[in-house]
């Protein structure tokens, strides 16, 4: 006895304050996967994730436990014989909180302020998994689902799902489905929902310059020493040319320019750059970067780009007047097809020998690579999705890259077979996710849900 | 009834216990004056200073208080009429201690290891002032000093004695002396003592960049924005050659090439380059810097330098994959004649205005300039000093400079209408002053102390 679309979002809206308040819940707990396995708040926020899954009326709720692995959530519900199965993913681990100074409330104490819900990990990407819930609930609670459904909740997205091949050993029949659908991903504009077809992927790496054996007296020794903290600044500088574009060798030579179909969609996007300054934060005066020749949609999703996201030699905070030891960074390179996560940091660690001044001790340590993934997003899944969103939103949708990674993607959809992946989200441009502040937009959470009701719906008739 | 050089050397020796012992309680007090006044660990160690100096029989012994100035502290005996009048200065303030995990043994417990006293503060500069108590006692219990003496202990030399011209102006009249001394420098080699007469100068700048007023996503948004770390990277690349020469425009046009007879003094110099990288803690492989053409001594302590002694955008420990809004540094010119500290100061900030990257906020903040200083050491000052630092080390001393700043000698001895100023010191090559695991050798101080009880014999008997 499947619950009617119409029963389902009934239910949802009436639904909506509790669904909330389970959010709030959740998003209390500081489940930061960049703190070591074993993790005692990320074991609280599975076991909230279970619970809230048994709640609604999943089965076979478990925590996959891998030794050394933050925890997986899983839970399913297949009593739709002959219907399509649906495997729905999000994230329950959140990045750190940041500077707590720069919090207008506390990370970790959800707080409502003209619409929006602020606190660490409430959009990215604990709204990921309420939304999944919701929808689910809505129907179970009225009968049942359309369709066959799979959930998995991932315990590591925010550190790369480093164990993601490990989990899909375990776990490969068990996940076993028709389409995927995948709720970590961004909206061009609040309102506006967007289907992801195209990742960037990521290298990551850690650099130390050592110099000497412990820090000196720059008056004693300025001069004949050289400093560790210039050298990591002139290494670091050599990275990138004067438009924040690539000066490693190499580096552009796999990247496959843009086909002139997805360039031409590119170009019907809505754009207006004051809004894109003033969404990003950008400060008066303050230039954009990127290659010359690229529109910010290109520059955005589909070419590679370069950042420094720490950098320490000496704090201020207490600084003598001294020539450092040392100095450490830790370089980002967003990647596009085709380049190889592999290559790119053998290039990226070749030159960085290459340019390392004064025969400064260099370790370069490659933290991880995420691949890039991109789809045609075409076929009846796709149009499934476009109908479900308009139902929800009320607008027609746009099809959209994602400068970000999701590591999960890729490995899952090529372990699966193939099937289609469908990645819609929450993240609107003022959302802050990985940054104080971050929040979610209710009434486009709303949506998101009767969308997903939607959805499960669309998917049910999917041929097979 | 004044007590005799061999009377003082005999008590000095046999006290010598007590005095390390009354230097190891000093070194105990944390009195770090890059702590904001009113400072209560500054207070404590300027009371112990003025107790120590009442303990051996100074007069009018007193903690000098100007308000927001750390405290200095003055104890005198002037009982020798006719006689000349020496000043003798030293300073309890120390450097913070770095980093904890880095000491052998804590930075304000002082222990010995090896011959060596290991502490904050002990040889940089509480050393200093021990010398001359342990010599002033071992004459005043003994019957009394040869000539008149005042002692003024400084509380905030680590922060450039920035209120040094304010103390000036006010306790002028009782600082009048014939000769200064100050024991703040170092030695070229333990066991040899050395005469400073050329210290460089320093300026100091905070720098900070900003571009954006929050974090962002490094992937969301990297490509289009500019990163604020990389702009602080490249423009701090901007200010020093491959060489570390400094590449602001105009800065060397001040610069005064060394005296023929001053050059050939530092090509007498004994010197080897295999100690002085071990002494500096060069790693393997790590090559020196420096303006081609120029000798290590030249460098060190006649030739401006530019140091990055703090740096910092993001810690690694946490870090997400972030474009960070804003990156700060400290930058440390060291100055030599006859360059002028604002006028290097606007050479800084302009080369830094004209190089910022994508037009990003810059802020600088000139913290502080302390001047260089110079002297022709010659006349019987200097004559006094050599024999008497060849009676307590048993070895012929040596002129130096220090590439390091004093910022009390250059107004001190100006004020004071030019007399001469004798620096001489106990810094060694791996005293580690201003860094982890700063230390004394105990032998070279009982030598310091046997060369002041010389030295007050002689200035003694200085023509007026």
């Amino acid at each position: 006895m499947t619950a009617t679309v119409a029963q389902a979002l009934s239910h949802a809206e009436s639904a909506l304050p509790s669904t909330l308040d389970a959010l709030r819940k959740l998003a209390q707990i500081p489940g930061i996967s960049a703190d070591p396995a074993p993790n005692a708040e990320l074991a609280k926020s599975a076991a909230n994730v279970a619970a809230w899954m048994t709640r609604i009326g999943l089965e076979r709720v478990e925590v996959l436990e891998l030794p050394g692995v933050h925890p997986y959530v899983y839970g399913e519900w297949l009593h739709a014989p002959g219907a399509p199965t649906v495997l729905l993913y999000a994230h329950h681990d959140v990045q750190p909180p940041g500077r707590p100074t720069h919090w207008k409330s506390p990370a970790f104490e959800p707080a409502e302020r003209d619409g929006r819900l602020y606190g660490r990990g409430v959009v990215d990407d604990k709204a990921g998994a309420a939304i999944h819930f919701a929808a689910v609930e809505a129907y179970l609670k009225n009968g049942g689902l359309p369709l066959n459904v799979k959930i998995v909740i991932d315990g590591e997205e925010e550190i790369g799902s480093e164990h993601l091949e490990e989990f899909l050993a375990a776990y490969r029949e068990r996940l076993d489905a028709d389409v995927i659908v995948l709720t970590d991903t961004a909206n061009l504009a609040a309102g506006l929902p967007s289907i992801t077809y195209a990742l960037r992927g990521i290298v990551v790496a850690d650099v130390e310059l050592r110099g000497l054996d412990h820090p000196l007296h720059s008056g004693m020794w300025g001069g004949p020493i050289p400093d560790p903290a210039m050298a990591m600044c002139k290494l670091l500088a050599s990275l990138v040319d004067d438009h924040g574009r690539l000066a490693i060798p190499g580096i552009y030579e796999q990247v496959q320019p843009l086909r002139d179909v997805d360039r031409a969609r590119l170009a019907q996007l809505p754009y207006e750059e004051a809004a894109f300054r003033k969404d990003a934060g950008l400060l008066d005066g303050v230039a954009m970067s990127g290659e010359p020749g690229f529109n910010t949609y290109e520059l955005s999703w589909h070419r590679p780009s370069l950042t420094i996201s720490a950098l320490e030699a000496a704090p201020l905070k207490g600084a003598s007047n001294q020539i450092v030891d040392s100095a450490r960074a830790r370089i980002g390179i967003r990647t596009v097809p085709n380049m190889v996560g592999s290559e790119v940091a053998d290039s990226l660690c070749a030159h960085l020998k290459a340019h390392t001044p004064w025969g400064m001790q260099l370790t370069t340590k490659v933290r991880g690579s995420g691949g890039w993934w991109t789809t045609t997003p075409e076929g009846p899944a796709f149009s499934a999705c476009e109908r479900a969103l308009k139902s929800g939103f009320g607008v027609e949708p746009v099809y959209i890259g994602c400068g970000g990674s999701i590591p999960f993607v890729e490995p899952f959809a090529r372990v699966l077979g193939g099937v289609p992946a469908l990645l819609v989200g929450l993240e609107d441009p003022i959302c802050n996710a990985h940054s104080e502040n971050e929040s979610l937009l209710i009434s486009d959470f709303q949506k998101a849900i009767a969308s997903a009701i939607h959805l499960y719906d669309e998917l049910s008739r999917l041929p097979r």
